[in-house]
């Protein structure tokens, strides 16, 4: 079985792109004629509204798939459709694998340890559970999990990561606003909250480092906090990184090159509504051409991303 | 609009019983004759487990919604099941809200601004999203959140409980045995992280305080924990506490009954296996009279917990 992060490395080296798209789709992101489309098919909101997704998904991982290596669809926005809201992520995470695009499912979840089993086993897919059931549901390549209920809740997804080669990113310092709220406290031995969190994930990953040095046990940082982000770097070699915040929330190709090391690995960044909404700053083009949009912004992020490295790394 | 701590008060006092039944299905915990049944019914393996799991659910329902006040469906034992399980999932929030019982989400979400949004919309239902989209998934009556991004991702959960007469619960102290791992750091100020986490619902909460002195942004405290939840219930006068942890996991009505307030109120106790799963203590009962093993563990908990309450009045 293939180390999670030796895969999405080898697909970043590939592509020459250290971007993962983020699918969050919320409907007024969506070209209008899309959505007109599926109104005319069904009486049904939400059943439109997820049609609508879904398309809007297939048309932008057609657009993409061969320059970005991953996407990142975010729960919530397929969640509160319902039924049909998680069928729309069934098919969008089935549609980028058959494109050969990795799935990185940002779930955020947490919970006590038999509870965390379950949702491994739904969400990465595992082959076997503690009653003997065998359930898989999306088969997503890596999920993102919150580790405030310590390593009971974190085991049963690193248990799934080694037994079958999936990933998981463990939130270290978010790209909200009020991340420091918690996670700027400062402990009693000077280090801050988040500090101690990725000192963990030294621990935790310390048996899942693949052929390039990095571990399928990886961590979040926003783009948004570039000082943290080099301390972070630093104090965790060998966690492969996932940063968002890149675009919209403000973070740049420097501050996300922050996450990233000397060399220039690491690291991918998310974008999620500079690309999906791209379209909506092109006066020059129609919205029906927005896959134009999508493309022509992936490209430039990912030249942005690569000058920064290069600067970084001069 | 009534106050979510209210109504919850209200349904706890009329049936003298502070507990909520966990719904935390696990395939091994459903009697052998329900499993039979539904396979007959189909030869797909997540329709013959979700089906098993409602109509488990729906007889756990008929046999305590007169003597427990609410129930916590842990999402991650559904969404293991894909779309069958999700369907599920809010049958049994249908079916319960159909005979009285409160709805608690026991969700765990957590993320940024914009996509706790979508979360506090597809969970708890919300009429107008700031893209003027209407969505309603579940509208369950409350949610767990996680607290570590900070108040960006609890906010639009409390807009929603404030709107909607919705109650939100903050993980604080989890029942899990690593909850010390990141939740027993101490600050530099002396506090330990989840007495800095408790300090800051009581600000969250403090503008939805109903008539009998409880707010409706509540907090989760283990059952497990008794020292800690001493030291939380006097720390947060006004939050109303969920506490997990009672029975399978350890935790007993007196530790329980350390959330409590000492006239006996502001807490609610979660069991989950113990109630499911009472029949397989029972050498009297045949598996397929699960229904009234529930209800008898369900009266001897009522009774052990108003035991304890009144011995911690005393």
């Amino acid at each position: 079985m293939k180390n999670f992060a030796d895969r999405l490395i080898e697909k970043i080296t590939a592509f020459n792109n250290p971007t993962v798209m983020g699918l969050d789709p919320k409907l007024d992101f969506i070209p209008q004629h899309i959505i007109d489309s599926c109104n005319k098919q069904t009486d049904n909101n939400q059943i439109a509204s997820a049609m609508a997704i879904f398309e809007f998904n297939r048309m932008l991982i057609d657009a993409t798939y061969d320059i970005i290596p991953a996407i990142k669809p975010q729960f919530a926005y397929y969640e509160m459709y319902g039924i049909h809201g998680l069928e729309t992520l069934h098919k969008t995470v089935s549609y980028a694998k058959s494109k050969g695009m990795i799935v990185i499912a940002d779930a955020k979840r947490n919970d006590i340890g038999s509870t965390a089993e379950a949702y491994a086993a739904g969400i990465l897919g595992c082959t076997v559970l503690s009653d003997s059931s065998s359930v898989s549901m999306l088969d997503a390549d890596a999920i993102t999990v919150n580790a405030y209920l310590g390593i009971d809740g974190i085991e049963p997804f690193v248990k799934v990561a080694k037994e079958q080669g999936k990933g998981v990113f463990i939130l270290v310092r978010t790209s909200n606003p009020s991340a420091g709220d918690f996670q700027d406290l400062t402990l009693q031995d000077g280090r801050k909250l988040y500090e101690a969190v990725a000192d963990r994930i030294n621990v935790w990953g310390s048996e899942l480092i693949g052929e390039n040095g990095f571990s399928s046990i990886g961590a979040v940082v926003g783009a948004t906090w570039p000082e943290q982000a080099s301390d972070l770097r630093n104090r965790m070699p060998s966690a492969f990184i996932l940063v968002p915040g890149y675009g919209a929330q403000g973070g740049s190709a420097d501050t996300a090159a922050c996450s990233f090391n000397q060399n220039g690995t690491g690291a991918i960044v998310n974008a999620s509504r500079s690309l999906m909404c791209a379209y909506k700053k092109r006066s020059d083009l129609n919205e029906t051409e927005f896959q134009i949009a999508a493309r022509d912004e992936a490209i430039r992020m990912r030249d942005d991303l690569n000058a920064a490295l290069l600067r970084k790394t001069k």
